[in-house]
């Protein structure tokens, strides 16, 4: 089997290790417009070889693993160069427009439109490990308009990883993965830049930091090159989510203002139920 | 030795596993309103036995490690009941009210005001644990009110369980420890409260979630009968960082909406070098 992996960072590059240990012989090549990172994953054995026309055209199954702007560019052209029983894989954070992008491509039937829930605030090869996978999430849109072979086949690699399947259209995964996650990174970010603000002449302020502080601010090392096209992309959604998180911060701050305490401890409490609801949540190796 | 704890929690807890290590056959007795707590501390071998006023009037050490809005109250009076020689440690996380709470007071000398900055979001004995501050930062207040050799005797402690000691007074702790921390908290708490609100009806949402949001959201776990009064005792300063927090998201809300991208990029890029900072926290066991 010949497998293609275009962009060889944390998601790519994961998914080549870990298909590696359940398709022995499978051969890996690898495309990516940084060739630092290219020679990187080669240097790791991520990769076998480096890749280009010849290889996508002989290819088996390929994934997309590359900031979503360039997926919503580079994926009508890819499913141009592919074979006709070939499986396309993408592994984006936002999923609308992608799927519009190639709605009415003549090989719509040879790509699966995948979120992998598995990233973390790390990128590039060095990120990617073995068993990243293993008890994730992977949402699929639009399985329908998947060849079923091609279902199938993608089915049992995502099983063979360890990865549990939820089906959803591409706007309801938009619009709630605006909540999920992109919410998160902007908070944090946002934190992050706070923090540094003020205390950008006061160095020695962060040994008051403790893990609370690490664990809040962690998604402000995330890559901008790979969050803005994210962003820009999930506008409407992402909008509305800081609109609400927005309003809920000045409301807690007036409660304050007025010395409310009453109404303070109940929207803590309020909100401690989280507490079931984060049980759920698998945590990556790395972290955990 | 004589070691009262009182309030056995995750904070008072965790001191007297780490001291028994070091102190071979010191004694610990234990105080709680919560009378479960009281039990299972005992249980846990926390506490060899239940404290009362003689126990206090008695000990040498004692920890006072509960609500900063009991603390305030309870310390002066627990000034008054202790031996000439005994040392009084508390833990709270605003150090400005309680201070000046016993600012006059005629045993001053004996109290030491400290922050370990170790807390997590559990709480009770069952979240105590040994080795919970090795290698963390503990910000000692108004040091040169303390009797010198009570001074020795607690640092000389907090270096035998692994303790990295800053001084600073109360107003500059209360003030850096709001950004660092206590808006941590609230970031967290309102985004969890965000999230719940919008996703009520649809519980198979949080599938969607990764460890990103886990790690956002952590902190609302938090126990809001320790932090309602830490927000309460520290509010001017809150309020400040939760003026300029909010502002930063409104900052962005707008590049967003206005699709300035090489703006949001660079918001993002600016504040990457959270990376470096991030580098010197030391990480809770339970979490690392």
């Amino acid at each position: 089997m010949k497998i293609g992996i275009i962009g060889v960072g944390l998601i790519g590059g994961s998914f080549a290790m870990d298909l590696r240990k359940v398709l022995p012989g499978a051969e890996f090549f690898g495309l990516d417009k940084n060739p630092e990172h290219l020679k990187m994953a080669a240097d790791m054995g991520i990769i076998d070889t480096e890749g280009g026309d010849p290889e996508i055209a002989d290819a088996d199954i390929i994934f997309l693993c590359i900031p979503v702007d360039a997926a919503v560019r580079e994926l009508p052209v890819l499913l141009d160069k592919i074979g006709d029983e070939a499986l396309v894989i993408d592994a984006g954070s936002t999923k609308k427009q992608i799927c519009a992008a190639v709605a009415d491509h003549p090989n719509r039937r040879n790509f699966m439109a995948c979120h992998p829930i598995a990233g973390t605030e790390f990128s590039g090869p060095k990120a990617a490990m073995q068993g990243l996978y293993e008890g994730k999430t992977n949402i699929i849109c639009e399985v329908e308009k998947t060849a079923f072979k091609l279902q199938e086949k993608a089915l049992d690699l995502f099983a063979r990883i360890g990865m549990r399947i939820r089906y959803m259209n591409p706007e309801a995964h938009d619009k709630h993965i605006a909540y999920v996650s992109h919410l998160s990174h902007i908070s944090s970010f946002m934190l992050g830049k706070t923090v540094i603000e003020k205390e950008k002449n006061e160095r020695d302020i962060f040994d008051m930091a403790g893990s609370g502080f690490e664990s809040t601010v962690r998604l402000a090392k995330s890559s901008p090159a790979m969050w803005t096209p994210i962003f820009e992309q999930n506008k409407e959604n992402v909008l509305e989510t800081l609109r609400e998180y927005i309003h809920n911060l000045e409301e807690f701050r007036k409660k304050l203002a007025e010395e409310d305490m009453a109404g303070i401890y109940k929207e803590m409490e309020d909100t401690n139920k989280i507490k079931e609801i984060l049980k759920g949540i698998p945590l990556n190796k790395k972290e955990s």
